[in-house]
């Protein structure tokens, strides 16, 4: 699996999941690679500096190049920005928030990297499903993580009661997220429509101050709704790990 | 969403996912956490304290108390496990090789936690799967994890078969692991049973030297089948992520 020659490498660089914490939430050689790299690709520039200047307080952000990459870039544009790499540059995607290629657009350069032979390096960080995931206590043997649901309120609950039978019938995790301003409708839906024995995670705010993650069944969340207001979530639902 | 009083917070510990790499590669936030729990829970001893004392070379040993969790730990084991948290003793389950509870009998004993309403924190490190799907550029917007597939030939193709067509019909990516001494037989049930044109990521120790991540099409992979051997590896099937 040999890679191209002439080519730098394409890291992913993963980044923190909200606006709290430092650097001691990051691989130190993740810090190093950034302290090293100047060619982004980043769905906003301004994030992306923001973050970059996050990690590398003292770097120099004009010196920087950052080319957009989000879901509007064509695989024409895609190659275009893979051949930014000519010559050996390397090159970072960076994401909004947690991990490049996992529920975001990085996808789409990841491919183009692959079909050119360039060696691809995913950097160690933060990825808000699969810290919920470990953390859930529901089956990390066997999961599907779902995107988005539905947004029509019948299509959503129809969603919801297909996964729950999913959960159900496979003992597989079922990862889903939302957009944060519609989580306290999602969660009046998901405590109406699943089975309540079935187990919920909401994991909230992960690595942020105020965080947390509960896992109950149905029927003890139906007892006391929580109110997640519009703090960034992971929902799962499963049934006991054993 | 508050937590028992009384008793300490559980983190879920990422480690290495293989013999080579430093603290580079860990949050300082972990290394210091390490510094000062000294209550764990691991699948074998050894190999926890091994990953401990190459977090924090300086650690005293025998000041640390590690029990067993495994998969044949009991719900009840892991109560009594639980209850060594009482007086606000803080603890962590430490993986093999990666996340805890992430293809990983971890989730037992943090099911326990939640039932007992105990903080759960995980950490941020790595998780070859997590890894391994960002960088194959394949759909990370909707995906399934399948743990190990059958292990009899006839099961094994089927399977496989049942994956391929799921990755097509749905585009989700499809991943699964296998014990590394039959890696090289997956691989030539994957190229002979999948269809040309789907695509296949292979991932082989990832984050270690001479560690590596390719996709291609089936049909790519027919003219220049790989020899893994025993290392660690992750596979994933899908189609383009557009």
């Amino acid at each position: 699996m040999s890679a191209a020659e002439g080519y730098g490498t394409l890291h992913l660089l993963p980044v923190w999941l909200g606006d709290s914490g430092g650097v001691e939430q990051l691989p130190p050689e993740n810090i190093a690679a950034v302290a090293r790299i100047d060619l982004y690709f980043a769905e906003h520039e301004k994030t992306a500096r923001q973050m970059i200047r996050r990690m590398v307080p003292t770097i120099s952000l004009p010196s920087l190049e950052i080319h957009r990459l989000d879901k509007d870039t064509t695989p024409r544009e895609a190659d275009g920005l893979i051949a930014m790499m000519k010559g050996g540059r390397d090159a970072a995607i960076v994401s909004e928030a947690g991990m490049p290629g996992i529920a975001d657009p990085g996808a789409l350069l990841v491919g183009a990297a692959h079909r050119a032979s360039i060696t691809v390096v995913p950097m160690i960080g933060p990825s808000s499903l699969f810290l919920a995931l470990a953390a859930s206590g529901l089956n990390g043997q066997r999961f599907t993580f779902h995107g988005y649901l539905p947004v029509k309120p019948a299509e959503r609950k129809a969603a919801i009661k297909r996964i729950d039978g999913d959960a159900q019938r496979t003992g597989a995790a079922q990862l889903f997220i939302e957009t944060p301003y519609r989580n306290d409708a999602l969660v009046k839906d998901l405590v109406e429509s699943c089975s309540p024995n079935t187990l919920l995670t909401i994991a909230i705010d992960l690595t942020q101050p105020g965080g947390s993650i509960a896992t109950r069944s149905i029927v003890a969340w139906r007892s006391r709704v929580p109110e997640l207001g519009k703090r960034p979530a992971v929902f799962i639902l499963g049934t006991s790990a054993r």
